[in-house]
């Protein structure tokens, strides 16, 4: 790092720092959304007023939404053991990640948001302390749990719990890489089921996101997916039931034998692990989504020097294609709040991803080019997946979201007249 | 009741309900207290500004204080077993409660406060839930759970946990009452060592009011508390560990038995249950503390006719001397988080008792008054205690608190220069 890079860097450090010290410590606050300034304001909102709402929901349950703020709120919870790509540094530790999630729930869907981190020992303590407070909420945002903890947890806690209850980490993601890898795919001229697909990194995203795209058409016994140890195949006993199911009966070893003629490259690993001689041996028109953050598998300069005919995808928002989870978490949450959805389910997500791409394919309005800070947009190898601060995406995902859960019969009630409406 | 009465008793009720549903459900919301418009303000609040704090409290936990709003929170956490008045009607129903007192702590100390409604099967497991959780808060705030689990709820949490928890029903009420009941001794010209008292109630509130008294003075074996089968006594085998400490080595059996020549009274039971007769055989220059809401254990018009060396308190705001918790909890949090106390000691329970009396003492302020709707208020018998609107509460009673966390050293850090001077 050059003395001018490492300056920017440490500026850069002193100002999340400061932004987050000043004037008050943290980002998010509470407010009164209804008047406390006299004596009779307050005998509404407590003593004795408040017993009339109790009794209302203690007669009919449902009620709830309708006196308290449970049908607007989402609970961020983690327990700080696989925080962004820092590891396990304890729930402490997480908080202000959490609080920033918290921030964008509000900030891109109106949701009320608040961080819970979870002190415990085993997995079914953390288990019993989510479902035990769930009911407080209108949904569950589990957030950087460690795999593969993280799947039993999710499983178990949609089990046990009223309201959706979604892994970003997981989901988010999947649903995000989904949308611009479809588009990716399209623009490329292929078939998804066609592809071959090589998947760099095993964890709790890479997962997922393998998961959804063998639910959007992908052929599981086309992924080869690689952990630290190689490609994971039928022969090996040291992997848990989650990477099992992506077990490739295969005599291929190695990123260097499994990327040979592969349509579709994911990386979800770390730093400069494809090299541009590994690229070069991909199939014509490839796919490569270089998600390791901030610094990606194979830098995007080196890797379209090396093959014109490539697209791709980053974390990062100083390239095109930023894979984001923000495209989708605080929509999917408003869209399934809002038609009360006992649960995300699948249908759910697929109709997040299809209007995530179906945006992206649509004439960007100025304000989201000028935010980007572009002249124009338009669908195409460096437009696949829409900008985060389009404020489209509310719409159109919260109400694709919702539908579906009306549709595929999880939503408790049906879309309010005219719905998110464009 | 009168048609004309039951007319505005159905006014209020639709009102309250009116209140708690329109425009948006419930009373509180989460607010943004940093700049979150740009890509770089987003960058800066999440991905990748967010692991500089992260790293911060990794090193040293006390950053947390420094970068998350964990020092300015505080949790109202209940299971819903005894709400208010009405009993146990379970978590759910008692979220408007919880919102209640959140907005509350808001709005007259302007901490930051969220509900959590707790679904358990055994204590142990709530408990273990909030203990959990704990360390998202600068402190946790026990509400509307039942006796006799409450007290060894309390016990186990404030062993567990490293900050502050106070279960408001118990403590809140006994420091407000003991200001109240001191102030009113005082005028009596009384001393409390000397009064014979009966508490009428022996749930959590009482408990708690006649350990503090205790604390303060009061004589436990000239006590004389009273369950629904009438006075604890040393021969009764049907009472908790807790009611045990009580237990009176004494022949008296009734309310009519020990009211005879008592000096202060305090009810916490129920409605219309100290008849003007019973009244009448209390020594001289009683003092008397009706707390059951809305209806005392006896009209302060009734009492007040019965004797006129009477001093008299009650739970409700239209008549004088109002018992209210919001006196104290709001601002018994607010210091004890100022100075990072790791509980809520003795010291600072009786140092907040003192400031509300003291209070009490000075010469009110004319918005104060004004917002009473009362002309004049001194020092006597019809204003022993502070108005809940009075705004001196929230600097006299968090310094002193404050002060007392740090000389009993139980404070992790120093008072603030100049901390809530006048």
């Amino acid at each position: 790092m050059s003395d001018n890079q490492a300056n920017l860097k440490e500026a850069f450090r002193q100002e999340a720092l400061k932004y987050h010290a000043y004037p008050t410590p943290g980002k998010i606050a509470v407010a009164l959304t209804k008047p406390a300034d006299s004596a009779h304001d307050l005998a509404l909102a407590y003593s004795p007023g408040v017993a009339e709402p109790v009794r209302e929901i203690a007669q009919n349950p449902d009620n709830i939404y309708k006196y308290t703020g449970k049908g607007n709120t989402v609970a961020v919870i983690s327990n700080g053991t696989a925080i962004l790509g820092l590891g396990n540094l304890g729930p402490q530790a997480s908080k202000p990640v959490m609080e920033g999630k918290a921030l964008l729930f509000k900030r891109f869907a109106g949701l009320d948001s608040i961080d819970i981190e979870v002190k415990h020992r085993t997995t079914e303590e953390f288990i019993n302390t989510v479902a035990s407070i769930a009911d407080t909420f209108g949904g569950i945002n589990l957030e950087d749990i460690k795999a593969p903890d993280c799947f039993e947890i999710e499983r178990q806690l949609i089990e046990r719990c009223d309201v959706p209850v979604f892994h970003d980490d997981q989901h988010g993601t999947a649903i995000v890489t989904a949308a611009g890898m479809l588009n990716a795919i399209e623009l490329q001229g292929k078939q998804l089921e066609d592809c071959t697909i090589v998947c760099l990194g095993a964890g709790a995203a890479a997962i997922a996101c393998m998961e959804l795209l063998i639910q959007c058409g992908a052929m599981r016994e086309k992924i080869y997916m690689l952990d630290r140890k190689g490609v994971i195949h039928t022969r090996r006993d040291d992997i848990n039931e989650y990477k099992q199911r992506f077990a490739n009966n295969t005599d291929k070893r190695t990123l260097d034998d499994v990327i040979a003629g592969a349509d579709l490259f994911l990386g979800v690993s770390g730093p400069d692990l494809l090299t541009s001689e590994q690229l070069a041996l991909m199939a014509d028109k490839p796919v490569v989504f270089a998600c390791s953050n901030p610094d990606p598998e194979i830098n995007p300069e080196v890797a379209h020097n090396t093959r014109n005919d490539l697209i791709m995808g980053t974390g990062r928002s100083d390239y095109p294609n930023q894979v984001n989870n923000v495209l989708c978490f605080p929509f999917i949450f408003r869209g399934a709040l809002d038609v009360r959805a006992s649960e995300i389910n699948i249908e759910m997500k697929l109709a997040a991803v299809d209007a995530i791409r179906q945006l992206a394919k649509e004439t960007v309005p100025s304000d989201v080019l000028k935010a980007a800070g572009i002249d124009n947009l338009s669908f195409g190898p460096a437009y696949i997946i829409p900008k985060p601060m389009d404020a489209r995406l509310l719409p159109r995902v919260a109400r694709a979201v919702a539908e579906a859960a009306v549709e595929s019969g999880v939503a408790r009630i049906d879309l309010p007249e005219g719905y998110m409406a464009d």
